[in-house]
């Protein structure tokens, strides 16, 4: 199959580089990146056609599927372009930062019958993923709570976070996909708290840095969130399913499976710095799972619609905050 | 220091055990219990006066204090004898299921000026304690949010739940303290949740089996709360709390520290089965405490108010259930 | 059954309050102690006979079993006075330091045909005896290797080193009795080497302060056993069992179970300080096992014959150090 | 720095991508490799001369580095041909299986004045790393043992058994190695044993399938060694360093970091299946070791004398089993 990858970027060096090294029937025909580094990258490792032109790339007659990794406010219209010329799409997260947009790109990829991916790698992770399949094979039996601590080891630029549409929308929604994921059933009902715990800049810029969001499912399931942007020991997320016939966690991973024993105690190793660091392996296996349902002709395992439905939770979550009171979804 | 115990069944005799056999200069001159087995247990190991009056022991002239262990209807009559008589009093929790009658309880010993200590052995358990003095220490700097999750092995009998004043009242109320007692401040806003997850029979019985609560406190911090009536892996208690400068987690201990490894993976030892194995030192030391502040004449570290602050916290959440909105305290 | 209790020091204050506290069809009908404080603390725990002359006691008509606590050269000299008597006995070990003796005595026990058992009390502690028993059920297949680790966090006074019988049969004893116990064959061949690296005053006494030993079984197991005086995080004793099946390993029990994150890393709980910290739930269960196997008329646990071979092993050790070469045993 | 790479095989295929993906800076100007498909891996990754013939890419004028992942018995005439060519070298180990010929050509490499590495990856892991640096710290004062378990989860082919030089060359003689390593010491006395509990092919082929070894160094430190080829639950691959000042160990990373409660207890995750996902952060991290000490000429972090240490000490331990004695070195 040939590819072509747009956005050569941080995570789209990321994409490039699994492609060539893990998936030898995969043939990166083109790469676009706007700025010439990006493209130097490409160029150094092989890749025959590299332009600053998405067009190109998208309508090349050779390519079968793109890779969306340029800068968020060109996503949507990208994913557009590919749909009219009927290639396939994996499309990093968010489609966009306005629903209405969001709603009307899906409406048109539906339309042209493409298949799209979006990128919710950490549903890929291999941890995460095990906690899904286990969920799915029954060992939980019924669930019955669902609990998700997210935290950042440090909050990102303030120029970010003022163009991110807030913490809600921007970190939390990949819990609210976690949660949609592994509960398997809608959101009906969320009740959210937002502080400032962080940062007075942040608080400035109109957003929260602390969040705390209780999401009832259709199916009976609570889920207990929590997010910060900042934390003294690394990059923090755990999880925890509860179900009538037993529990799943996951741990953070450390950077070294060390245990020091002296007199301040038993200590192990340090948790990782870095997001990058921990999804590592989740970048590559939503790379596999989407061309093996490419392949395979099967639905994608991560949609628009999980990344419209995130949203929507997150929307919520920011009335609920507003309003004091729990917030009814769908 | 002479004392006196009323009522040697379950904790009773826990306590009894630990007096004879941990506080050399503390002297059981009685113990009173209404049924023969109770006062076959002291009689056997020693104890010289040994009777079914509780009113002999309270007004016993030798005894000093009294530690009350007898049935919970029966808690508030026999402060308020012991505050009239003099006498300091240990009273296992709650001192009533009614709100109205543990303040006037509470009003009559406070003006008897005894020492009153509310037993909530939890907060002398040797890992719930030193969270609770590195917090105090500044080790989490600026505390952000507490997360608690109790889970018992499985439910109660139906008759101890009917008359236990519900899971939010009895179980949850536990969790209530501890929150407050970790956090160092009171909760001013409560939103919780109930559900039926583990048996019919409560659900008829006008109760919840499953509980989430979402506590704000006045300092900022915001508590989560899970508590369930069932698991299939044994006793489960859990507490992480996260500040500024870094988090402090309670783990479960287990039956043994061994460790398995086979084809099915790592395999650590098993939860306890019990709250009784798991706080088992904690009855050992919140009598410690209660002698040393007695003898020292320091504040209790436990008191009546506490008791009646996660009462108050209860009645909201059992309102918020009702009403399904978040409601304030205070 | 009446029992009577000689020694009322460290060990047999512990066996009294078990006794008391956990075994209600025991009564302790009298206890003897060289000194006057052991006596008062058997006299506060209202055993009704308190003596200083053991012949009392093993010679009281009631009395059916005794549980020899006193000091370790007179462990020999109690165990025959009672044998004489047709008391089951119950022993500290070692029962004597001199391999002659031991076997001396133990001729005239089994000639007396009464019951004795040796308290290796490391055998009932819960996590050894778990993989004892998960071993017995075949869970790990064919044994292979067996790793022992144990060192104590700081040594023992000089003079008691001076009379200990030296390091090997002092504390490496214990793991040769493990490792036997949990092997469930006999050593063939010892490897021994011995080093100072805690104290000079222990090497001027004679005695070594670390020893690392290879021993070879007569199914051809390998047990690997360091021992270390000193540490500087508390108690340390681990074990690792290994088969063709899987392996089972037993970790120290920290004091909490709380874990703390932070700029230092994740830090789990410290180690105990003591041995009596440690073994504390062993010294009740094999009270309970020799009061089981009594009752039952079934073979003792740990044997007066367990305690000779510990110390012919050990032996066969300080032979291997002293003339470094393995050294056959049996 | 422009570099040619030997053997496009496993290991090689592994060096290559490295290369390519995370040194910018190093040129990969040529592959060789005797057949058609590593030729092809190269190719795909754009290596730009690629050929079946080491002579010329020894003898590119453009090629200051050579990587020789070739198969073991071409390693020394590799090396010898890059050391005659002038160019710096990294060799996979061992250089060779008779040490006579590796005494040979690491004569003529120091001759010849090139820089050569041998690739001892384990030492480059995060984990083992990291506790070599806190021992050169003196984090553990002054070390008294330490202990290295290396199992596999099963035998590798009997071929390749029979043309390994014996577990102990072949399996062992990375813990030889890390052990020097760590001790910071020379092996001065060796005590080995060798059992056969796997395979009675690998018996009939004249090779232990289970080795246990105690090592003396000459600053005293006692160093336990235990090989095993099978294991029922993964790759199995552990170290402990004991030290006055306290102890640090290196325990198997898992699969995930989920962790199960049910009835059968709290289940961790499972071990790596294999050597090459355990170590795959090591293979990278040797090569940035190679290239730096290579840019900065600073002496290289792993040598030949290294390799050639290790296997003396995998000598002795043949002859120590041979002979069932200690075996003096040096």
């Amino acid at each position: 199959m040939n590819i072509g990858i747009i956005g050569i970027g941080r995570i789209g060096k990321i994409h490039l580089i699994n492609c060539l090294t893990h998936f030898r029937d995969i043939q990166v025909v083109a790469a676009m990146n706007p700025s010439e580094s990006g493209r130097n990258f490409a160029r150094h490792l092989g890749v025959p056609l590299v332009t600053d032109d998405a067009a190109v790339l998208i309508n090349h007659p050779e390519i079968e599927a793109v890779l969306i990794c340029s800068a968020t406010d060109s996503h949507a219209d990208y994913v557009e372009l590919a749909a009219k010329a009927g290639k396939a799409i994996f499309c990093e997260k968010p489609m966009d930062l306005s629903l209405d947009r969001v709603r009307q790109t899906l409406a048109l990829v539906e339309g042209s019958g493409v298949p799209l991916m979006l990128a919710f790698n950490q549903r890929f992770d291999p941890s995460f993923a095990e906690v899904k399949q286990r969920i799915a094979e029954g060992e939980l039996g019924k669930l019955r709570s669902l609990h998700l601590i997210s935290r950042d080891p440090g909050p990102p630029p303030i120029a970010y976070i003022r163009s991110s549409g807030g913490m809600l929308m921007d970190m939390t929604i990949h819990d609210f996909d976690m949660a949609r994921y592994q509960v398997g059933a809608e959101v009906v009902e969320v009740y959210a708290r937002g502080a400032h715990v962080v940062s007075a800049e942040i608080q400035e810029a109109g957003d929260i840095d602390f969040a705390s969001v209780m999401l009832t499912f259709s199916n009976g399931v609570v889920a207990f969130i929590e997010n910060c942007r900042e934390t003294t020991y690394g990059y923090d997320q755990r999880m925890e399913v509860f179900g009538s016939n037993g529990m799943l966690r996951v741990e953070n991973p450390f950077k070294t499976s060390t245990i020091s024993s002296g007199r301040a105690g038993n200590i192990l190793g340090k948790n990782l710095d870095f997001f990058v660091d921990r999804y590592a392996e989740s970048y590559r296996l939503e790379l596999a799972a989407f061309f093996e349902a490419l392949i395979a002709g099967k639905p994608m395992p991560a949609t628009g619609y999980d990344g419209l439905k995130a949203m929507e939770i997150a929307e919520a979550a920011m009335r609920s905050i507003a309003e004091n009171r729990p917030v009814r979804l769908g």
